[in-house]
């Protein structure tokens, strides 16, 4: 039985073999002057442990990360701050992989006009003017090669499902984890994540876990996924 | 020789015994939502480096930082995060204290409303509204016990020692070190420092260095300041 379970951790399933992931960890920053910024709570830990999860299980993977933590030798891994940064590094990289998994927390809004130097304090008030940033998630369902999976993360602290079957619909990707970032136990910054997938036709009840055990669950509907759309491709072809 | 190195390293010059210092590390941040917040780029690192180094010359130390990064056993240290909470667990440690020392970024600016629940994205723009945070330093300044040391840093990208000059006499501090974050090879985020620390009455140049090295000179002048108070409270004692 050791023998077996060394064998087994040693020989991890590779169902995997053949994917190219691109899988996005961390918070983005976006500049309000040199010294300061806007962020978020995003630790990054949900996307490593997906990359990590992935590369045993015999993906290629490539991290685009804010977070400079260590990952395992192997993964390529592309450093970047802000939404646009993380815009760039994934749009360019899209078309080289099979899936996308969005589990970094890009900034919604950013400051129109960052200043050059720091800004001095001056009055009691001070207004910064924010704008949206682009929304890479839905950006590249758009121009994703035919066959490229894509998945979303949805961090609600309110109505989590309801929000999370939005975002699927209306960013027209393949599934949303929706999580609710209220808990104290889990979601952004925490080691631990619970949560739901949502896909068209059906959800996932994904309970209270180590994101670690909880990357191998989103991975099993990954390959889950990728089956269906094998199958799919099959029965479309004419003449098949 | 080996044996005179060996003892030194083990038993420092103590010329901070009986100090109890106060000193702050890391940067603050101010909540926007639950999930966001307004921060910036400090690390930590210089506050931490004078923690350990006056913990080494014997001093007491307890450090108030928003780095949940380890430090050595025997120094007291308190996770805050945002302005208001340093203001706090300084204001209440000041009168324990024989020295602030204010290495921490505090945010100037705060949300004036921050939001309960997450906030949805709507419109293309968005306005935050701010709000000046107290002085800490200033405000401490005012209210420290006789004989306390004060010393800020300022972290300026202009006109840096003038910006230092006008900080120490309008917070009325014993010293400021001021350095040039625009630098990329030196302050906020990075293990080295370079700036200048600036007294009523005279100027001392930090060379470019770590941020250890850099710890030390700043205590070297925390220990002169202490003698010279001391000698100067001796000769205005009447009668004596």
């Amino acid at each position: 039985e050791i023998v077996s379970a060394t064998l087994h951790a040693a020989n991890p399933i590779r169902d995997l073999a053949g994917e190219h992931l691109l899988i996005t960890a961390g918070g983005t920053r976006e500049a309000i002057d040199p010294v300061r910024f806007l962020g978020n709570r995003s630790s990054g830990k949900m996307g490593i442990a997906l990359a990590e999860a992935a590369l045993k299980r015999g993906a290629k993977v490539t991290l685009i990360t804010t977070a400079s933590r260590a990952v395992s030798l192997g993964c390529e891994r592309v450093l970047v701050e802000s939404a646009e940064e993380m815009r760039t590094a994934v749009l360019d990289r899209l078309p080289g992989a099979t899936a996308l998994i969005m589990a970094a927390a890009v900034a919604d809004y950013r400051v129109t006009n960052p200043a050059a130097q720091k800004i001095k304090k001056s009055g009691e008030k001070l207004t910064l003017e924010l704008e949206r940033t682009p929304d890479i998630l839905a950006e590249a369902a758009r121009l994703r090669p035919s066959g490229t999976l894509i998945l979303g993360f949805a961090a609600e602290t309110e109505r989590v499902v309801e929000e999370g079957r939005r975002k699927l619909r209306e960013k027209g990707v393949d599934a949303i984890v929706a999580n609710d970032v209220s808990r104290p136990d889990t979601g952004i910054g925490s080691d631990h994540n619970a949560g739901v997938m949502l896909f068209a036709d059906r959800e996932v009840r994904l309970e209270l876990s180590s994101k670690w055990t909880m990357a191998e669950r989103i991975l099993d509907e990954v390959h889950r996924l990728r089956v269906l759309r094998d199958r799919s491709e099959v029965e479309l072809t004419p003449g098949y």
